[in-house]
């Protein structure tokens, strides 16, 4: 993989001098047009050995294009803030808007590849990791982001010349560490792992190029020249006519039954069974969020249902229980401009708990493979992915040790109809009532579809759906209750 | 101030239900009328002595009102990051946008109150912390935040017996730490100090509320009704008919001369003696901003000017001496959707560097003294206070160890004439000419006063303007890179 950067590629200065000369204009303009078209965000990956240019590369991307609309970023030891969330948090928040250009120097490959050679994970584990970036990149790219990979690469001799021609000179000498050094004993591993992770993760949307860092003018020309026919190829492309989605995909099974038709929605508490079950559960509730195990551990609580089936109702009693002090809760609606200009699942992202903490979310990053899905606001590739998406999304709070309980809460058609009736008549409930929850109803059938499909592939042993009979708001409450209580304290480590 | 408080108010059971089943109503029809109206956010400051229901109180209003549009905020320990912000940054990002309620129980009232009482501070410092807070809030309530200040108070007997009960029940024994015993101990001189800080703090416009915390049935219709009626009387205010700025309170001199018609434009620099001096300016930054005393502070560039002033020219300067880890450019631009829900430097305030860090604003929060004055987007009102606000808010970036350097880059109008159609011949900076840049020359004149008052209003010692001759690029780059090495040099610590 790295023959080619090793053969010692130059490029002489008077050749330099001119190529530089146009590809600084032409940055500067394809700059502009990604500004001007808003489209897209290009995600520059910098990463490679020590002392082949990455820094500088960095740097000279900022000095030949305008720096006011490029973001730099480095990740250095994780923040308190960034300790308790997943790992990817920090990436997810140095995401660039669309315009926007973001060079990232050590990202999500650093890690894995340093934990390789050091020893810290075995293969298997790199593996994994692998796999994780691939999706997560796969993500990036079929949500428009352009993603670009560099691998400055040198040889070991190159490396060691590099690294002392830094030493000696005083103005460069700051940029050579200790680490630096340790890295170059061990060079050859360094690379073995480096080679392995590239050719897994060289995707056909996502594509690694290797840069031969050892002549700076071959080096930078190869770079820019680089970004910019893919940003420009990319520039071109015509934007995706996205397609409707139709109802087809919708299938009922032969004998017409499906999770949320066969669930018993007669099942009902009495108001006194009620009271006495729910004072239980609140204390219950109330004991296990002060539990001590609790305290570097986070709880999400997703609620999703058929509009007027009690919702809010069930997040009142949970909260009920709690201090105001520990929870958030986020309401899910219209996404704002910012959260428009990133990946969809950015602005679920940005509202993770800390330690000790949690967060309910009243609609959730379900509204992809629900309401979008079914009034054909994005594509049916969109929703299709989404479902691998959202598992990958929660995969990685459990790994952070974060309990992710959902909820559908169903009520019949009736029932709905009775309950709508009801707010439109109750003063402070009116505002709860809107012509789209009336227009919502036609389309019952393929909401329960959407539901159906929605559980049978996001419902993971890791975070499972938990299908709540609603009708009957008291049965409803205390299932909502118990089932938090019970995955609250079997997720506490 | 108190006396009242300790009268031991109490409402009968019977009183409470029917004034609790009236007020819930009205209170939920309130949150969603503020939730419509949208055009201003509610911040409830709960404070008092311990035991006297401040915990209490923020779960009812929870229970009583629609959680999904209430944040709740307490603020235990601070993160690092926010512990290398000034300390009112917590509560900047905690701050509700137009349309919610948020609750802080703990704000910044806590601090100064415990700092006095346990000795860290003395009265001096005490005043200071009043006139800051004092500051801030009339910030708030100027930029239509309506600030609810509640302090729950219990007489020392009161408070013993509340405690002791508290500790009987195991259900609520977790609520009472050793930290409130001690504080008990403390609680005539606490009373003292507390007493001391509302009367000082208590204004026109965010005025105390002491409550009585003995009976929780006084204690709730009090806090919820006063609630009640003062955000009712808010949403019946007929909306601000904000009135347009006039060119009025521009004054010219007697002698006409003024501090920026009296620059000498003239002066310039060779391209030689440029270049020498650039590069060891550069030298002379990158040190600089490598000096492991910067590591506890921050920097910050502020970059005004006339259109084509060369500001961008003047930051790549800047950018090309430093490794591009270590800085961000911040564009200030129309504010968006989020930005402008609250007041108008929350996004100043989000965009703050971490310690060790280099932020540099093109444009910035002078907007509203310069363009937002001189085209009448905001009141007279609005752009007077917004000095005041300024010079705040650069002292607490100071306390905070922030160095704030800013520069208002001059040119003559017909220099600036020259580079506007020059600029529209350059391909790649095209876009940098719009019509606007054309209207705003009409308004030369205005234009040049806003920036004299500017300056005399808000050029500090701690964070001083640098007025820079711009009409030669060479000689304006050469002073902004000169005096940003001075200042930062000057600032470390």
């Amino acid at each position: 993989m790295f023959e080619s950067a090793e053969l010692g590629h130059k490029l002489d200065k008077k050749t330099y001098a001119k190529e530089a000369a146009a590809l600084r204009a032409d940055l500067l303009d394809m700059q502009y047009d990604v500004k001007m078209a808003s489209r897209f965000s290009v995600v520059v990956l910098i990463n490679g050995v020590e002392g082949a240019g990455k820094g500088e590369t960095a740097n000279l991307l900022n000095a030949w294009m305008d720096p006011r609309h490029i973001e730099t970023h480095a990740f250095p030891a994780p923040s308190d803030e960034e300790l308790e969330r997943p790992p990817m948090w920090r990436f997810w928040r140095a995401m660039p808007p669309r315009g926007k250009i973001g060079i990232f120097v050590g990202n999500w490959y650093t890690d894995p590849i340093v934990a390789r050679v050091s020893g810290r994970i075995k293969n298997a584990a790199l593996t994994v990791a692998i796999d994780d970036i691939l999706r997560f990149e796969k993500m990036l790219t079929d949500e428009g982001v352009l993603v670009l990979k560099f691998w400055f690469h040198l040889s070991k001799k190159a490396q060691e010349k590099r690294l002392k021609s830094l030493e000696k000179d005083p103005k460069t000498r700051w940029r050579v560490t200790k680490r630096d050094w340790k890295l170059f004993e061990d060079y050859d591993h360094y690379v073995d792992v480096s080679e392995h992770v590239l050719r897994e993760t060289s995707t056909g949307a996502a594509p690694w190029t290797v840069v031969d860092g050892t002549d700076e003018n071959y080096r930078t020309i190869s770079v820019t020249r680089h970004l910019l026919d893919t940003v420009r190829a990319r520039l071109k492309q015509k934007e995706d006519k996205r397609k409707k989605a139709s109802i087809a995909p919708f299938e009922r099974s032969l004998d017409g039954r499906d999770l949320i038709n066969t669930l018993d929605l007669k099942q009902a508490l009495s108001k006194k069974k009620y009271e006495t079950e729910l004072e239980k559960l609140e204390a219950r509730l109330n004991l296990l969020a002060r539990d001590p195990r609790f305290k570097s551990q986070s709880l999400i609580a997703v609620f999703e249902g058929n509009d007027a089936a009690g919702k809010g109702g069930s997040i009142r009693r949970i909260t009920g229980s709690l201090d105001a002090r520990w929870y958030d809760i986020v309401p899910v609606a219209a996404p704002t401009e910012e959260e428009r200009a990133h990946t969809y699942l950015w602005r679920f992202w940005r509202n993770l708990p800390r330690h000790g903490r949690i967060n309910i979310f009243d609609r959730s990053w379900y509204g992809r493979v629900l309401v979008e899905r079914v009034e054909g606001f994005c594509s049916e590739a969109d929703w299709m992915r989404a479902y691998s998406e959202i598992n990958d999304f929660e995969n990685q709070l459990h790994r952070n040790g974060t309990i992710v309980v959902k909820f559908w809460l169903a009520i019949s058609a009736e029932e709905q109809l009775k309950r709508f009736k009801e707010r439109e008549k109750t003063r402070f409930k009116r505002f709860k009532i809107t012509p789209e929850d009336w227009r919502n109803r036609d389309k019952w059938d393929a909401y329960e579809m959407a539901v159906c499909d929605m559980v049978d592939r996001t419902s993971t042993e890791i975070a499972p759906w938990t299908l709540v009979e609603a009708n009957d708001k008291y049965f409803a409450r205390i299932k909502v209750m118990k089932t938090l209580c019970d995955r609250l304290e079997a997720g506490l480590k």
